[in-house]
């Protein structure tokens, strides 16, 4: 089952499934019960077994990232040891943790806006979990029974911003910089996430590629280190890092300006694509 | 005026103003316009002429973080010069952030919690300012413009994960263990923040004092930075840093356990006092 929201022709947000190129509405049916997909994921109901609103054309919603404003985007930082390696580190005993806004996503389709501050704007192709139940210190061994399921995220990154200081939220929170989606592959279909691959591409050429099994951090020990921190909620996204690729260690440094595209693609997920465009 | 969030002796989450021992409800009479102080915030109202509901007295109530569920909680790491020389590190050239969620943060008088996996569970005295405008790339001759008010902070820290990486996010956003409290201090009545002085007690022994001037960025400063990464909404959060003193750096360390109170007092605010609790 692939979930998602969006934005219908006539402005209201709503949320539903994905079917090839079709979507079948369940927002507009469950308003009352659940006003967005994050209520819906806390009711622990079946989306497939009540969407039973209006068929659109995809062609025809804007979509949104497939959990709007989630409570948390907690993102990995350094998690395959090939981009552990373009940084010049040492491999982490623990996962290197920091916060993005979900002000800070956009969903696939939407621009992804580079600052007017820097043109040090990169891309960070990733797998994001989706938490499915409010959970707190969940050991790795349970970890994968509070997932809701899979989808892409572009961990978008001012370089200059990020340097800043040795905290690199600075360069990951802006306004629109980073994208996620197009929908949510839920866990039941993908009980293996591991064994899936992804690639980033800028333009059409590959930048990243990476088969998923090569996580520093598999997601049940991620999922067990955050709820070790703080309670999970339905909704909640983890970001699990990027692989060796990023255009900030190549040579010459590749960086992504208005009119390029950028797609990150997840064997078993879909593709989600952006445009760049410039802060206006 | 001094405005705040509190749970009601019959359990319903309320706000309004705080007059000596006496509290004066707004939030019964105003349900239906704003439901809550950050929903208030951005109506732009004024709160002393629309709080005329119930009086009661603030024993009877539970104190709640005076906005309870920020969009951001804002955290400037390393910004007082006393700080930065004890961590051993230079002056920075820009503010260093981490995130706090909100479910790391407690009322006045609630417990802050020591969690299970460590006993260096730290404070940290700070002067949080609150927001109350949306706003994006304020500057700072105008960042004063946007402050609903300012509050005292505890930026309680679990200092083992906070060193677990470069990245300080672990040791800062375990659940309940930080503070804010107990009011918001309206701007109007506190045209200059930077005149007022902080102290924390740990069991009643002052661990750090400082005045708000020594701030290293300051609070114009911090305002327009973090505008320039991300939107600023009414009810955010910005925890302008803690000055020198913290028990991570003390000889012995100084850890807070069951039982100590931890206070941190403003002049002009007034003090937030929690005491500590194991998690259980």
């Amino acid at each position: 089952m692939r979930i998602l929201s969006y934005v219908l022709p006539d402005g209201t947000e709503s949320y539903g499934l994905a079917q090839g190129d079709t979507l079948r509405d369940a927002g507009a049916a469950l308003r009352g019960k659940a006003r967005d997909l994050q209520a819906f994921l806390a009711t622990g109901g079946d989306l497939a077994a009540e969407a039973k609103g209006e068929t659109l054309a995809a062609a025809d919603v804007t979509f949104l990232p497939p959990v709007p404003n989630p409570d948390k985007i907690i993102c990995i930082g350094l998690n395959y040891m090939t981009h552990i390696r373009e940084t010049g580190r040492d491999a982490p005993k623990h996962p290197a943790i920091f916060i993005r806004f979900p002000g800070s996503i956009v969903g696939h389709q939407a621009a992804m806006i580079r600052p007017k501050v820097s043109d040090w704007f990169d891309f960070e192709g990733e797998l994001a979990v989706v938490i499915g139940k409010t959970c707190r210190h969940v050991p790795a061994a349970k970890a994968k029974s509070v997932i809701a399921g899979y989808t892409c995220f572009n961990d978008g990154s001012v370089r200059d911003w990020q340097r800043h200081t040795s905290q690199f939220w600075a360069g990951k929170s802006f306004e629109k910089s980073g994208s996620m989606g197009p929908w949510i592959v839920t866990a039941d279909e993908m009980p293996e996430p591991e064994a899936q691959h992804m690639v980033t591409r800028l333009n059409g050429q590959e930048m990243q590629s990476t088969p998923i099994s090569d996580l520093a951090f598999g997601i049940p020990e991620l999922i067990a280190y955050c709820s070790t921190v703080c309670e999970l909620k339905p909704g909640d996204v983890i970001a699990t890092g990027t692989p060796s690729g990023v255009g900030l260690f190549r040579e010459p440094k590749v960086f992504m300006k208005p009119g390029d595209r950028v797609e990150i693609e997840i064997t078993g997920i879909g593709t989600l694509s952006n445009p760049i465009e410039d802060e206006v």
